[in-house]
């Protein structure tokens, strides 16, 4: 069986991250979504929330599953037994950022490989942080993630 | 009447803002200076003296209006009934981000333009960013920033 | 009046051109696409070719004006009395090349003023390169271009 | 049974296409080599020359097959049922260029998915181009081609 | 007596900064190295600790100097006499900051000369950051960084 | 001594390359200009024709030789015992391509070192190219070129 981590902060999970996951269904028999702690952001919805609003926003996918990552990815590839892990690359800057850490990773565990895949073209300019903004500014972000999202952001602003 | 909105942090105006703002001024009959909360950055300057920093370095124009910003671009470009927003282009990773953001822009608003112009390319060096760490460290920035900005640099970083 | 031109190859015009055309009428009074020759590359449809496509394919639109272009860019620009010209970026590549091109062309005229526009999403991708090439192997271009140059790189292909 | 198209010129296969290869080779059951006509540039070698050195140098491995491609590569991955097509990234200006054809490619079969690899640091620096130049001005390739691509390129330069 | 000054945070000193070091080595006489305050960032190690785990580093090398920098560097070249900063290239968003930096710095002092380096390809992924959150996670980071900062990071992350 | 070699196609020499030259000198003790014979470019001025140009317009500089290089860039290096490779950094894909070829050159020769260095900002958007294109379409490149490359040009487009 042929496991892909696809790991993330998810803070929180847009549309564009369910694209990348459908995308990653058809190449892997099961994707782990490993949401990571981020030391250097602070982030708008603590790691429980944004384990519950994947697991909401996934159950309609077989073959999926939402974990917590909190060591080393490499390490936790390795105790999976994963084949892969899968990013999403939109923009120049991602790509970058992307290459580094699968060379730093490829250190550290000489089998690890990174499976980049391109989302839909509609979601290049998407990203959590410009979410976040947008709801934060009283936007409609219906367009860009799922609805259990949607509603999540505005109990977070409205407090 | 053709209107351009210029949205940005300006903290502070720089001669490559300046640089930028005249540029538009030839090509639409006003434009409106946004000044942007920045949710991400904690400002040097705060709002109101930003805005009346801009004002100060912009007195000699006419068509010209400075103005604060706290709601969603897309919406006081409707409100203002404006035709385009300007923006500058200096580097790489400016344009990422610059096309990020007007694609985004344009989801929430379709008629949303966006007109990218470039600075002198003595002013491709030039951030605010910079500015500050230079003046910080007692450099001198009149090269870089109107008069008016190097004396409140000045009273910023006695205080 | 605001004149605009917008040069190119347009070897041939593709629906992202047009996306561009459109954008720049909504700022400009009256755009002239410069059609120019360029002497690195083979072009596939001869100068007359390319104006007579492009004039059949913005016929619709008014305040619209083909010629081509023969001299220096900024000679043109100044015997048009021009306000700016109008160039679409899409990718990196074109943003670098397209920066140094208005940067170079300042140097020749310092009242050459350049106005990027980026189009719709959906024609990041596209450019007269792959068109040619996709119609060359018998690919449906029909998305891509107007349908009076699917019928010429049909006939072209064909003899 | 998950089946990997792998297009390119190839000429020649360099130590970094068959990296790739490997790569892939874990992550789908059957990999087939792609020999393109690149109608763009003038090959070193034959499209048949390019096709046997591929043999040659990929014969240790099963689950691998290699053919030429003349028509449109969408059509090739439906005729062979493939699940996705493989590109190495190695630099910024492959991955701007991938990035348009793999867009491109969607649009004329929305299906197709496009699986990027990275290859060992050791050959980012590593291109087709490259080797050639280096074997026409005498220069030891032994590090960078199979053994076999080393005869063919002497054999060439010598005539 | 050529004199080359190497600036940089150091938030740890990794093997990527060492490699630069000895490629400046053979272009210079002695080169400083600059040990600057970041205001931007919150260090993990503190000044005098990047400076003494820098002095631990490079004490088997003559010719190399290690200070901290307070002021502008601009300034400090001046005063030390130096002939050019040397400074390391990995990646596309370093050279953007770095050309950024470059430039601004001879607009404050015209004979400013940057010389760029690049390390081992074996050091294009490595950088302080990396290295602080690997350290932070539990991992070994005894490829990257000299045995005396794997003694220090391993005290850190112990408190 | 400390010698460089400047090797590039200089095909004509610009005020561009004459400004690296320059920084050069300050960092070692001789400079040698090698003209490259390129395999991949059409030139305009021939081999002898761009050493000729290249002496004329660095006369007045000592410690300089020109010099035609036939064979591979690292041989060269180590018959001359040169320190260094010397290039000029102007933009993005100048870069890529840059590291690249740097990277390949140490894998021929491991003491192969590469310096980068950075133009005046005034010719960042300055190439061989655009002069040529610009003289070709009757444009005057007198800001750009020495003057003996004026004269030359004007005689090749001329004839």
């Amino acid at each position: 069986m042929k496991i892909a981590i696809y790991p993330g902060s998810f803070d929180p999970v847009t549309n564009g991250h369910l694209d990348i996951l459908e995308r990653a269904l058809k190449l892997f028999d099961k994707v782990i979504i490993a949401v990571a702690v981020n030391s250097a952001k602070n982030p708008l919805f603590s790691m429980e929330e944004r384990v519950q609003l994947l697991r909401a926003a996934t159950k309609r996918y077989s073959h999926v599953e939402v974990d917590s990552l909190h060591g080393l990815l490499v390490e936790y590839v390795q105790q999976k037994k994963a084949t892969a892990v899968v990013r999403g690359l939109r923009a120049m800057t991602d790509f970058e950022y992307e290459l580094q850490l699968a060379l730093m990773n490829r250190k550290l565990f000489e089998q690890m490989e990174t499976v980049f895949l391109m989302p839909n073209e509609k979601y290049t300019y998407l990203s959590s942080n410009v979410v976040r903004e947008i709801a934060r500014l009283g936007g409609d972000v219906g367009k860009f993630v799922p609805s259990v999202v949607v509603k999540a952001l505005k109990q977070k602003n409205r407090s």
